[in-house]
């Protein structure tokens, strides 16, 4: 009786013991990690940082972890401005590994993180494991007013796919290694592994050949990698665990290669660089011999330049009207059996797969060649329709997704965010859900260069890589954008430049230093989406890319906020959220002029002038409408009108952009009407 | 008679129109260029700039000049949102020169540019004559509201000194390729023409050796340039006619030489890098032939990586205890005749010419190599003290000048700007006058990484490349603190860091987007200047660099500013002046609560808050000085007392940060006190 009363109080105190400290984290929101870890547990308690924090590695040498170790240590310290000991004599975070990961598709990225008031412990199969745990550590850095801490907490850790990239188009605007390098950093805080490099394209040639120098020399513009600097790429992304996939995109896209060496080419013609944009005809020549020859000399050079086992070839937007034009390629399909230009582009395929195999390297290519009838360990990109995607598994082979993960089409990141690779709602077997390998976000670069790539990429490509690693019942929009705020500020102190480089380029467009109108302006609009901006002027490689709507970022969050604003004011008719209403609509009312005043020091702005004299006659007329109603006053049918003409004209686009708060004001004029 | 009257007509006319048009400029401040150019006419006029802009180039093959043109292209359209023709039609602005330059010490750098309605005519003798002055060109654009334009002008420049330099230390914290790169642009934009790298010292060895790998496999925790990005920087540079000097210090300052290669040091002991700073004792051993053997293998392999004829071989702060220490060197010294420290530096010194000039290498080092008597081609870096120029060039070397233009020293651009290297007071014949080249910046970098580096370089170094190019008659400190505001604008978008990484530090700081309070308060402080914040903390290379001291910024412009409305208070006793001063000051006033808010979701500002409390009391109570001498009131001698106690309490630097707006307050506060 007694035991089993000891027996019954030690069980009670125990379960409560566990009750209090291994309580189920539920408040998901006040961890701001992106990507959310699979498993968390949330424990009693937190690790307080302290000057003498050493960092114990327990695993073989591995440089990859020496110099996490370091970054993790320089972070910490610049962000708690802590004077970490030289030599520390508690080792307070242990690492433990058993192996060096060899980069490569299924590689083991797991890791187990465990946070109590006294030691960490990040534990892994693989050394690629410590990395992605240490970024996990650097985002659930906190302070309580007095000092930095990490909350105790248990985590468990792993990729819902193997497969996570961002494809950045270094061939339409060149981006120097420090951008690639910045990005690398940023992607790895993300848990990213892969970057495709789309280094080929009309517009430029952007890797140094040894084998044919002309490629570089005459078709970059003197913008090229050299491959010392493509090895110092390789070397930064493998330090962060991440894999270097090379695009050579053909047999379109190709202008640039024929420029260098026009016999490549399928007819004979003034080859010329291409300057603009958009599908064009030079596409190389599919039944020479000496195409071949070419082609396997220099993927035998690029072999041993790229380690990763795959390569891009391309393959997108073939429109075959060079081919229709040779007497030649026509004679050539004749006699080989060849009945059209896919069959032609799949003869084509099956050539360069054979070459690229001889150096032991498998082929992703974009959906247009899921016809080449290509071995079944190819991966096939699926970007023009997600229907192609079943295709592509049900066809036996591996796939990744990049449709609706097109950066410049300046959709939101909710857009982005819900768009998974495995929908629900398509029953599909669970073997053909593993030839799912995962997606890619796609940065290409038409309209965007240095400067400003960094605020096209960021914060958006994270909640996509949130979307590849984390569980797929992660749905919380709202929830999302409170931590990719988060997010977004920490990667600024990261080095990237989505926000620096915004306020340089309005200080460039105001001249001055003092920006603040044009901020309050910029937070409102958003670059017209999809591919508008091509309609609307010829841009070429040489065109700015400097105006408002170049600084202006897709997916702004003050839009977002006033939404809330206002729909939790009509529901409420709460008088505080109706001042705060009245004062952000005042300010919009006053803008144009100030913007005006502005733009008398500075031409580049007097392009925007017709959306705020828009925002500010809508804001005028909403103003007008709260107080009518608050007076008791009926709405008269011609001033409706016009009101909602207004509204309709302050939803057209000009320079590019699109007013988006046109939306909420409509509601709260709409629901005063009635 | 009639002829008479005619050519008297014809006369008085031509008078008139060159009156009217050729007037010599006088306002120069208008132009807001720096360096200021020699000679300026301004013409009756402006070119307007338009989308059919061609440029004409007319000399030889010229890479600078092709690059040179595609940057101006790139940086005017930015500027203007313009899109260029991509074949324009009118070739608007002729370049044309004779020569290709080959960088060196002498070359021949003026222009000649001119501006009509209708074109625009840059014409030098060589082509880095038009990199000069191209970039001037940019520094005149200008709009007046609808249309940007180039005023019509006149300029013949040339500098006035041959060697204007900066110096970068990338021994003490590594500066990436980028940071090189994006200072190259903003030298070039200040036409300044010697980049001075500091490679290698007691914390670190920077540059790839394949002679002797332990170097910097061994020496540079992995931060170092490989010859393939050395080479990188020096085609940079060069692109932009700016010479790459490189600095192997020795025979002291070479802990990390001794490390990698301990048989290098003059005694046996176990050699650790070095993390800390100061005087260290590791020297080289000049007794040995081995140490002869080692460096003339090491400089036959950088003579080739680096092509200026001059390599600096440092030569500063030789403590010379580990010579005393060693009995080897001891008796070498007796056998050889070498009478103490400075004649064993000496006779290392020469041995170590002999070698360079073996590989036609000149000789550069700090001025403690005056005594050595090297060959009189020698250039002497006066750093320690000015009055060893005059010694320098008495004895007949070449000198260029450094003490003054130190930037680590974190002091006001005016004290650079006066700092002349030839001064009016003392009396030099021409022929010694041309033997001071010039001058160089210096940027060390015990305590400045590569995020904060920008903000101690520039806007400062700005007006030390004035002051080496431009007219020694220029001395208008309030001009030139206009054109610098302007530039520093200008540097900001051609890529400098120093304004949006003092942001991006700003957010981190305060964890968060909203930054105005912090930002409030870092202008009116600066760091603690000279080496007081070694005193105040044991720096090594790990410490953190992200904290307030660290962000601010030398010489902010607010306190100026606030200091001229004083003066002009002081004088006029303006109302409005009085008010504007009020409003500072009640801002002032409620600053500290306000930081103390926010730092209470930042710890690590809280070491500021001795700061802005004692801002906050010297405001209240030069508020309570001014109201009161506005109501006639007198003041109580107990309550000055303590209103000069808090002053003086005022002036106590906290966090190895100064407040630099007291005096001003205490000018007010004082003159009440009449």
């Amino acid at each position: 009786m007694l035991l089993k009363n000891l027996f019954l109080k030690s069980l009670f105190l125990l379960i409560i013991s566990i009750l209090l400290s291994f309580q189920l984290y539920s408040h998901e929101e006040e961890l701001y990690l992106m990507p959310m870890p699979r498993e968390i547990k949330r424990l009693q308690g937190e690790f307080i940082i302290q000057k003498d924090f050493g960092i114990n590695i327990l695993g073989p040498y591995s440089h990859r972890v020496l110099k996490a170790k370091q970054r993790f240590l320089s972070r910490l310290a610049k962000r708690t401005g802590i004077f970490f000991s030289l030599n520390p004599e508690k080792l307070l975070l242990n690492l433990e590994y058993k192996k060096i990961a060899k980069l490569s598709l299924f590689m083991n990225e797991s890791y187990l993180l465990k946070i109590s008031e006294n030691n960490i412990l990040v534990r892994a199969e693989t050394d690629i494991g410590i990395v992605r745990g240490l970024e996990t550590l650097l985002q659930l850095l906190r302070n309580n007013g007095k000092n930095y801490f990490f909350p105790a907490i248990e985590i468990k850790d792993y990729p819902r796919f193997p497969w996570r990239g961002l494809l950045i188009d270094v061939s339409r605007h060149f981006m120097p290694v420090d951008v690639i390098k910045r990005n690398l950093d940023t992607m790895a805080s993300v848990k990213l592994n892969v970057l495709h490099l789309h280094l080929t394209d009309d517009q430029g040639f952007r890797v140094e050949s040894k084998s044919y120098p002309r490629l570089h020399e005459v078709a970059s513009d003197g913008d090229y990698y050299t491959q010392s600097q493509i090895k110092e790429i390789i070397d930064y992304a493998d330090e962060r665990g991440i894999r270097v996939v090379p695009e050579f995109d053909m047999p379109g896209h190709t202008t640039s290669w024929i420029v260098a060496y026009p016999g490549l080419g399928s007819i004979s013609m003034p080859y010329k660089m291409e300057r603009a944009y958009g599908v064009k005809n030079p596409v190389l020549d599919p039944s020479r011999k000496f195409v071949y020859k070419f082609l396997e000399k220099f993927f035998k050079e690029m072999s041993k330049l790229f380690p990763d086992p795959y390569f891009h070839i391309g393959g997108d937007e073939v429109n075959g009207k060079h081919w229709n034009q040779s007497n030649r390629i026509q004679k050539f399909m004749k006699k080989n059996k060849i009945r059209n230009n896919k069959e032609l582009q799949a003869y084509f395929n099956k050539k360069i797969q054979k070459i690229l195999r001889k150096y032991n390297k498998k082929i992703i290519g974009w959906d247009e060649i899921l016809e080449s009838d290509l071995p079944k360990d190819t991966v096939i990109q699926c970007w023009r329709d997600k229907k192609i995607l079943y295709q592509i598994i049900k066809k036996g082979y591996y796939t990744i997704l990049s449709n609706g993960y097109y950066l410049d089409l300046c959709l939101p990141s909710s857009y982005h965010y819900l768009n998974d690779p495995i929908p629900e709602q398509i029953e599909l077997f669970d073997s053909e859900k593993k030839r799912i390998l995962g997606g890619e976000a796609a940065m290409w670069s038409e309209l965007v260069n240095a400067e400003n790539i960094d605020s096209r990429i960021w914060p958006r490509t994270a909640v996509i890589a949130e979307r590849l690693w984390s569980s797929s019942d992660l749905k919380d929009i709202s929830n999302m954008y409170k931590r990719l705020e988060k997010l977004s500020l920490y990667l600024d102190s990261l080095g990237a430049c989505h926000i620096k480089n915004q306020e340089m380029m309005l200080r460039r467009l105001c001249n001055s230093r003092e920006i603040s109108i044009l901020k309050e302006f910029i937070r409102v609009v958003e670059p017209v989406k999809y591919y508008s901006r091509h309609k609307s002027r010829p841009y070429t490689i040489f065109s700015p890319l400097s105006r408002v709507v170049d600084a202006a970022i897709p997916d702004p969050s003050f839009p977002r906020y006033f939404a809330g604003l206002v729909d939790n004011y009509l529901q409420t008719n709460d008088k505080g959220l109706e001042n705060k209403i009245l004062e952000i609509l005042m300010r919009w009312k006053g803008l144009h002029s100030r913007l005006l005043q502005l733009s008398s020091n500075s031409p580049v702005l007097k392009e925007i002038l017709p959306l705020s004299n828009n925002l500010s006659k809508i804001s005028e007329i909403c103003i007008k409408a709260i107080k009518m109603k608050n007076r008791g006053e009926t709405m008269d049918i011609h001033w409706l009108q016009e009101a909602i003409n207004a509204l309709e004209t302050a939803k057209q686009p000009y320079a590019e952009l699109e007013l988006i708060v046109v939306d909420s004001i409509e509601k709260i004029i709409k629901s005063l009407e009635k």
